[in-house]
């Protein structure tokens, strides 16, 4: 099932975009009549049928609405960008597949990458979206410094995640049936005892991902994967 | 920390392979002296001085040997090979990071990938187990037809994951605490009816990865992270 975007529908604008109609008419030479499926991600289908085949503005008529229930938790990662940016973009894709509320890339003291556009990021979540059948787009923060993400972090259950072999307070067994959870996930090189100090004043508790050492893009698939349990 | 590989050690051969001499010597530039931390990929980590720095055959002498307990499962992944190889080699990349124990491309009816060089699954989990510091080193094997696969396939505990929504009897909740895991993750377009069939003959249980939709090397990284918590 192919899948099309646009998030405003419900404010009256019923056509696609000029990259989505592209894709539609062009490529696809999906013509008047011929029946779309479409998200706004906020969680609905719609089923439509297309009245206008124009390549920079194909117009649908909405025949049908579902709506799907938002997850009951909140999912929120932060996390470091990686060196190498395939990476990020990698756990971004997955995180959309098992089901995010929110991303935010934080630039930590021992960050490698320390600039990241947001827009890369947008549209691997938005491809991923599409692929996976998700009605619900996650919000993409602008990357931000690690004090500035501190200041602004809110949510019911704050996580920080790092490597320490001795740490048993597992997030599996940390994690609640409700409420917002925000889990922090540091760069290859580990926060800095710093970082850990601040978050923790923060209202952040320290837990782990297991006793494997994984990589950051892994250890944030690790988490959105048992935000998502 | 950096990983020197040797698989047999314990058989007396004292030296890196070509590879791994030439990255010490040449590329590192590590001269006779100097301590040098292997694993043998079955369970041993070991410290040693270079005793004869040769670029094609650089030699050592243990001076200490650390062994590391099995992971309380056995854990199998069998897999479709996806159609585009970074899927399935960042599959395997994961997978090591978490812990694995063996890995099986399988060619299904759907498989849009039907020939796949274990080769070069095998150098993603090395360059992997190095990375992570791991000390067990996953069975890679050559890429089997599904008949083939399930003639062989050996373990306590058999899955085999696939879509369904409304399938509830999760992994997460069916996996036990010991014995032998093998679980089975089919391509993108799904296991055949016919597939289904026969592995349920052959004793594996259906399972599901959750209710969101996930790509292949998404669903075998989901399986694969269960198995280990």
């Amino acid at each position: 099932m192919l899948l099309f975007y646009q998030p405003d529908i419900l404010q009256g604008i019923h056509h696609l975009n000029d990259e989505e109609s592209r894709h539609a008419v062009k490529v696809l030479r999906l013509g008047v009549g011929k029946e779309i499926d479409l998200t706004d991600g906020q969680g609905r289908f719609y089923k439509a049928v297309i009245t206008d085949a124009h390549q920079k503005k194909c117009a649908f008529e909405i025949t049908e609405t579902r709506e799907v229930a938002a997850f009951p938790l909140h999912r929120h990662i932060a996390i470091a960008p990686t060196k190498n940016i395939d990476r990020i973009e990698w756990f971004v894709e997955k995180a959309v597949e098992f089901g995010i509320d929110r991303i935010t890339p934080v630039i930590c003291d021992h960050s490698e990458r320390k600039v990241i556009k947001q827009e890369r990021l947008h549209r691997k979540a938005l491809s991923a979206m599409k692929q996976s059948l998700k009605a619900w787009f996650p919000k993409i923060d602008e990357a931000m410094s690690y004090k500035q993400f501190l200041a602004e972090a809110q949510a019911d259950h704050k996580f920080i995640a790092y490597v320490d072999h001795d740490n048993t307070d597992y997030l599996s067994r940390l994690k609640q049936d409700s409420g917002s959870h925000l889990v922090l996930i540091g760069p290859e090189g580990d926060f800095s005892e710093n970082e850990i100090a601040l978050a923790q004043k923060s209202g952040f508790q320290k837990v782990s991902l297991g006793p494997s050492r994984l990589r950051t893009e892994t250890a944030g698939i690790a988490a959105i994967h048992l935000l998502n349990l």
